[in-house]
C-alpha cells in the first residue's frame, strides 16, 4: 500500500528497536506514505546498531535520547526544529517495567523499580509533549500518538505494574491533549493487541496468552503491521478531530465477553480435568 | 442478617417466579430488613401459584400485571397507592427473548419476536417508571432498580438479542433517571453475575458458561442472595446520591481481562489439542 | 484531498438527504477517493429529488429503500450484487424519532412512536447487516459503519428516545460485529459531534447546544466534512483490525469534564443572576 | 441513622484532618454503626491536634503514619493486629499534589513534585495494601476503599496532575484487587462529587466549580456525609461481591452530558456577551 497520505509531513518516532518493533513498522509505513522523520531511542538501545539499517532504508536520521531526560529531549527537538522547522507527528512507543523484567510479583513490588518504570513508560510521554509544547514546534493539525494496552482497564496475569503505568499514560493523553487543543493538535493512544515484540515477549507466559487473545478476538489479533497502518491513518489529515481518545485496535477483543472458540476449548479442558 | 435497614419502607417487586429467582431473594431480604411490598408478575407466571408461598412468608400481596401493559401497571400502582400512599422502592427483574427461547440465531432473528422481547425486557422499565411518574407516587429519596447483564457491553455466545435489550434498558435508566432527579429519586441497574435462575438456565450452554464466569471472577460469581443483599443496600438510605449508574455486581468479572485459572485450563486444552 | 484510498472499492451509502447531510459529504469524499457506490434513502426522502444531483456528481445510482423493510433491502442488495458482485463498505446514517418530531416529552412517550423510531433508527441497522449477511455479499476486510451520538452514554435535554435508540444501535454493532469477524468484516459506529444537519436541527434548542458543545471540545466540534474524512479512513485498508468499537469523533468533547471556556461563561452568568 | 451494620468490625481510617474531611464523616458514621477503628494520618497533619477530638468521640486511637513509608505502615498495622487481630476494613482518603499547591501549570510541571504527589496520592494505596497483604491481616469478606475523582476519566481545569494520580490509583485498585480476591477481600474506589474539604478547596476556582457540578447533577452534589453513608454500605456485608470497581457517587454527574440548568445559564450568558 502507498497513497501518499503523509506527503510533506515530518515527525519523530520513538521506540523502534528491531524488525519486530511496532515503531519499526510504523517508520516503514510512514516512509512509504511520504513522511520524513527522525528515529529516536535510548542510547543503550542504539548500541546494537540495528536501527541504522532502518534509518538508511527510510532516509532518516537516528538521534539518541533518554526519554526520561528533559535535557536529552530538548536536544532532540532542537535538532528536529533545525531540520524541519515545525513537525506534524510524534509516536511514543516506549515502555519498560523493571519489576516485570526481574520477575518481582505485584504484591512484592520494589518501589524504586516502580518509580523507574513509571518514569520510562508514562511520565516520558509528558516530558516529550512538554518539550514540544515549550518549543511550540507542532504544526496545526499535528498528531501525537502513544501505544498502550488494555491492561489499563482490566487485569491480566503477569502484566504487573505496567497496567498502572498504562493507565497513567492514558490519563496524560487526556490531560495534556486538553491543552494541545488550543494549538489544533490531537493526542491519542492506540490500545494494541498483544504483539510478539521484544518487549512483549518479555512478559511471562506471553506465548500462551497470544493464542488466547487471538481466539478471543473476532478478527484475530492485530499485528505490528496492522498497527502501523492504523498509526498512519491517525497521523493523516483524515482524523483531525479525534483527540483525547484511547482507540482499541485489537480485532474486537475489548468488546468480547467470551468467544465461542474460548468457551469450547475451556469446556473441553473442564471435562478432561 | 437483619439490620432494620428498610424499616417503614414500601415497594413493588417485579419478577419473582420461584425460589431460584433473584427477585424472590430480594423479597425475602427486604422483608427481613423491615420493608413491606407488593409482589407482581405476569398473569401467566402467577398461574403456577408458587408466588403465594412467598407472599405468605413475607406478608405481601400478589398483584398480577403484564409489565408491557400501561393499563395493567396503572391498576397495580393504584392498588399500591391505596395501600401505602407513596412508595420507596421498585425492583424490575423482568426479561425474556422469544428468539432465545426458540433458538433463533442472532443473524436470523424474527423481528416480531425481537419487538416482543424488547417490549418485555426493556420498554417495560420505561412503562413502570412512567406510571409511577404520572401518579407521582415515589417518596423523596426513593430508589428504583433494574437488573441487567454485562452482555450490554460485551458479546457472549447465545445471549442473542437480550444483549441489545439490556443496552436499551441501561439507557432508559440514565434517560429517565435524569428526570427523576428533580423528585429526589434515584434510578440504577445492577449488572449481576450469571445466575442459575429459570430464565438464566434457558440460555444455551449456560451451565458451562457459569463455571467459566466463576473462574474469571476473583471473588467468584455473585449468587442470587448476594444480589439481594446488594439490592437492599441500594434501597436503603445509605446510597441516596448514587443515580443513573450501572453497578457491576460480579465478583470482579467486569474488570478482569483474563484470570490465571482460565489461562491455565485454556493452555492445558491447547496443548492437548 | 484525494489519495485514491478507496480505489476499486464498492459500497452502499444510506441516508444522504441534502448538502447538509453527513452521508452527502461521505459520498462526495468516497467518490474523490475512488470508490463507487449506490445511494439509498427512504422513498419519501427521494421525492424532493435533491439526491439526483449528488448521484450525477459522483456517478452513482439512487435506489430507494425503506430500511425497516427487509423486502426493500433485499431488492437493494440484489441490485448492488448485480452491479458490483461483492461490496466493501456500508454507511448507515439513518435516524428519526417521532416523539422528538412531535415534541412529546420523554416521560409522556407515545409507545407506538417509540417502536417506530426504534425500528427506523436502530433495528434498521440489524436488517441491513442481516440482508448483507444472508446474501454473503461483503468482501473480506469490508467495513460497515453507522453514525451515533454520545447521548447513548450520557443524558442531553430534548434528545429523548433517540438516546435509547442510539444505545441499542451501538449494541447491535457489537452483537452483529462479533459474527462478521468470521467473514473478516469490521463493524463500528462513529459518535459524531452535534452537526447542523436537517435531522440534528430538528432537536429543540439545538442551536444553543451547538455552541456549548463547541466550547466544551478542545478542538471544537467536528463538522460533517471532518466526519466524512473519518469515515473514509474507516472504509480504507488502514483500519482493518478495528471492530465492534464506538469511535468518538468530537474534538475531545467525550473526555472533557468541563472546559475553561464553559466555566468562564457559566461563572459570569452565575454572578449576573 | 444507626443500624448496627458494622457491629464487631474493625478497621483503619486514613486521612481525617478536620470536620470537613470525608474521612472524618466516615469515622463518625462507622462509629455509629458499631465499628471500632484506628485513625491514621501523616505526622504533620496530627500536629494540629484536631483529630484527638474525633478519637475521643469515637473511642479510637490515633496512630501517625506517613503513608508513603512502608516502615511507618508496618508499625501501624502491627499496632492494629496487636489490638484487633485481623481487621475488616480500610479507608484510604489521601491525596496531595505539590504542583497544584504551588500553582504550577500542567504543561510546566516540576517532575520532583510530580513524583512526590504520585507517591502520596496513588502509590501509598499500593503500600497500604501491600503491608496488609504481607501481614495477612484482613478478615475474609473484608473491604478496602479509596476515594477518587472523575478527573481520572475526563479533564477539569486546574485539577492538574491529580487527574493522572487518580487514574493510577484506580488502576492499583483493579490490579491489587485481583489478588485480594483469593483472600475473599474486595477493593474498590468511590468517585465522589467535588466536596468542600480542606484539600478540595485548595484547587483554584473550586468554589465556582462546585456550583457548576451541582447544577450538572440531577440529584445535586453528594456531600461528605452522603459519602460516609456510601462507605458504610461498602464496608458492610451487603456488598461482598462488588470488587475492582470505580463507583460514581455524584448525584448523576458522570452520566449527564449536559443539564437543562447549565444550558439555561450558559445560553443566557452567551446572549449577554
Amino acid at each position: 500500500m502507498s497513497y501518499g497520505l503523509l506527503k510533506g509531513k515530518k515527525g519523530i518516532i520513538f521506540g523502534a528497536l528491531n524488525e519486530q518493533s511496532i515503531a519499526w513498522k510504523v517508520a516503514e509505513r510512514c516512509h512509504e506514505e511520504g513522511a520524513e522523520f527522525i528515529l529516536s531511542n535510548a542510547p543503550i538501545a542504539l548500541r546494537m546498531g540495528e536501527l541504522n539499517g532502518l534509518a538508511e532504508k527510510t532516509g532518516s536520521e537516528v538521534i539518541g535520547a533518554d526519554a526520561t531526560s528533559v535535557e536529552d529531549l530538548e536536544k532532540l527537538f532542537d535538532a528536529a526544529v533545525a531540520k524541519y522547522g515545525k513537525i506534524d507527528f510524534i509516536l511514543h512507543s516506549i515502555g519498560m517495567s523493571v519489576n516485570v523484567r526481574k520477575g518481582k510479583h505485584y504484591t512484592e513490588m520494589n518501589y524504586d523499580w516502580l518509580e523507574k518504570g513509571w518514569d520510562i513508560s508514562a511520565v516520558s510521554f509528558h516530558k516529550v509533549m512538554r518539550v514540544a509544547w515549550e518549543k511550540d514546534c507542532m504544526n496545526e493539525w499535528g498528531s501525537i500518538l502513544a501505544l498502550t494496552y488494555i491492561a489499563a482497564q482490566r487485569t491480566f496475569p503477569d502484566y504487573n505494574d505496567m497496567a498502572d503505568n498504562k493507565a497513567y499514560l492514558e490519563s496524560i493523553t487526556r490531560s495534556f491533549g486538553n491543552y494541545w487543543g488550543a494549538r489544533k493538535v490531537r493526542v491519542n493512544t492506540i490500545s494494541q493487541s498483544p504483539t510478539p515484540t521484544t518487549a512483549g515477549s518479555g512478559v511471562k507466559g506471553f506465548g500462551g496468552f497470544l493464542g488466547y487473545a487471538d481466539d478471543m478476538s473476532p478478527l484475530g489479533n492485530a499485528t505490528a503491521l496492522d498497527c502501523a497502518n492504523y498509526c498512519v491513518s491517525m497521523f493523516s489529515d483524515l482524523t483531525q478531530k479525534v483527540t483525547m481518545q484511547n482507540l482499541f485496535h485489537d480485532g474486537g477483543f475489548s468488546n468480547t465477553g467470551v468467544s465461542q472458540k474460548v468457551v469450547d476449548k475451556y469446556d473441553a479442558e473442564s471435562k478432561n480435568s
